[in-house]
């Protein structure tokens, strides 16, 4: 099974970034894109993010091999029932949707007997729309295939081939398992930046220009990811609600523990868990997932 | 005034720092530098952070104009006793501790009727021990002083120059203010940080390599203020005691409502919020606190 045209539904940062990465990297492969709003249409023809921009979602993967759905997770069930009609028989219909049950369900039932293939690469920026992407945004990122049981072990094998062949690293998770792991590691943090850059500009005794005057102390590392897509990440707490409350849960729980230790001068708990919490990043460095220059790399 | 002859107790991340500053942008001023530990010392004089490493703190600050304090907040008090004896009379004795009331009260006790000017320069990188510092880190940020009622101004704009001098802007601001808002720009934050990398760190139905794996969710950004120092941090919840607990109560109140939101499925709430958050990050960059690059400007 090979993958020669790909259709790309959304063109955004993911969707965006995943023709520029094609383009670069597989230039063999034609791609044609839809967006629902006809300026990112016109911006991502400007760009060449696709190599033929579709005026209907029909129209653009009416030869696809490959169909990935680029939109919020929101908007996966009216995107998979806008190219039903026009689905090629044999096309793989994945996304990049950062929660994966509720996606599964949604497609499934859109698209009975099709083969759907879920995935998440574990990659972004805080910046969005037809111009924020680029063809390196996947490079030793990861990233996730939730295959339902029954999926065709050639299909997988195709999918999984093609985030490769954008600089991915690739595995293959159980899409309950997932939406776990990522409320933890990107659900949750996200909750907790939007929460704090809110309260911080909210407060009457402390102004909002001494809150940004000051954010290096540590607040500005939080405002970027507080700046990522409202509707995608609203979407994302909507579909991913269980797991999401259910790590909010042990999170508030340990944060009320240090609260109480701080409340009680108790300076062991506060340095114990300090002290533990340094050598995690040492581990994420290690794992190339980020850089080790100080500051993130910032210039200084 | 003038200062000629700058002591610096400690020789960390930022005692480290002003010694190349200072080096660099104000090579007539002469330096002598102290560190409890002596592996730190001889780092220290390897890398040349001072012009002499002292032996003593009496000997670092025997013929000082200004002494610089750069130890945990914690021991302030002590390092303020080790210099009592030796201090010339018309020395400015200052800091960097991030918190300043109880900063200020522990040196107006140890050292009655001298010129102690609390200060805050608000920069600093996850980075700790004599190789973190460096020339630049002070360049653009703000440095806070928090002087006594009776503070000579003579003193106050001779230090003010000082720290213009190393490239900060700097704000003249009341000590019980100050603890306030960095209590929202920096403690609360760090706070944060390091009870959600613990928080994942500890769960059984995500592995700690699943983590570290898929931090590029969000997590990873949190580890970062999650490896700072631990021995400053504890010091830093303990002495702002008052302010954390207050300010962690707000934040808690917006979690607890957005976890509300989630949990009734009110995506109208949840979607106000974050496009309001992403405003705040644009500002931060228009105030020359953060870079405009995604991601930081780290490497893709």
């Amino acid at each position: 099974m090979r993958i020669e045209r790909v259709a790309i539904i959304g063109l955004g940062l993911l969707g965006g970034s995943i023709g520029l990465a094609l383009r670069e990297r597989a230039p063999g492969i034609v791609t044609t894109g839809f967006d629902a709003n006809p300026q990112v249409r016109a911006r991502a023809g400007e760009r060449g993010l696709v190599s033929a921009i579709a005026q209907t979602p029909a129209e653009a993967v009416r030869e696809a091999d490959l169909v990935v759905l680029c939109v919020p997770v929101g908007a996966m069930r009216d995107a998979a029932e806008a190219i039903a009609a026009a689905l090629p028989e044999s096309a793989i219909v994945s996304d990049v949707g950062s929660s994966k049950q509720s996606v599964a369900r949604a497609l499934a039932e859109v698209l009975p007997g099709r083969c759907v293939i879920p995935a998440h690469p574990v990659a972004g920026t805080e910046e969005s729309g037809p111009d924020a992407g680029f063809a390196t945004l996947f490079v030793g990122r990861w990233c996730i295939l939730t295959p339902p049981e029954d999926t065709d072990p050639e299909a997988l094998e195709a999918l999984s081939n093609f985030w490769a062949g954008l600089g991915a690293k690739v595995e293959v998770m159980d899409a309950a398992h997932h939406d776990l792991v990522l409320a933890v590691t990107s659900h949750i943090p996200h909750l907790i930046a939007f929460t704090i850059v809110g309260t911080a500009s909210d407060l009457e005794e402390v102004t909002r220009s001494e809150v940004i005057k000051y954010s290096a102390g540590g607040f500005r590392d939080f405002t970027r990811i507080a700046a990522s897509d409202p509707v995608m990440w609203r979407d994302v707490f909507l579909s991913n609600r269980e797991a999401v409350l259910e790590m909010l849960g042990r999170f508030t729980e340990d944060l009320t523990a240090l609260q109480r230790a701080i409340r009680s001068g108790d300076g062991e708990t506060l340095h114990d868990l300090f002290a533990r919490t340094r050598a995690i990043r040492r581990q994420v460095i290690e794992e190339g997932q980020e850089t080790a220059r100080p500051d993130f790399g910032r210039e200084h």
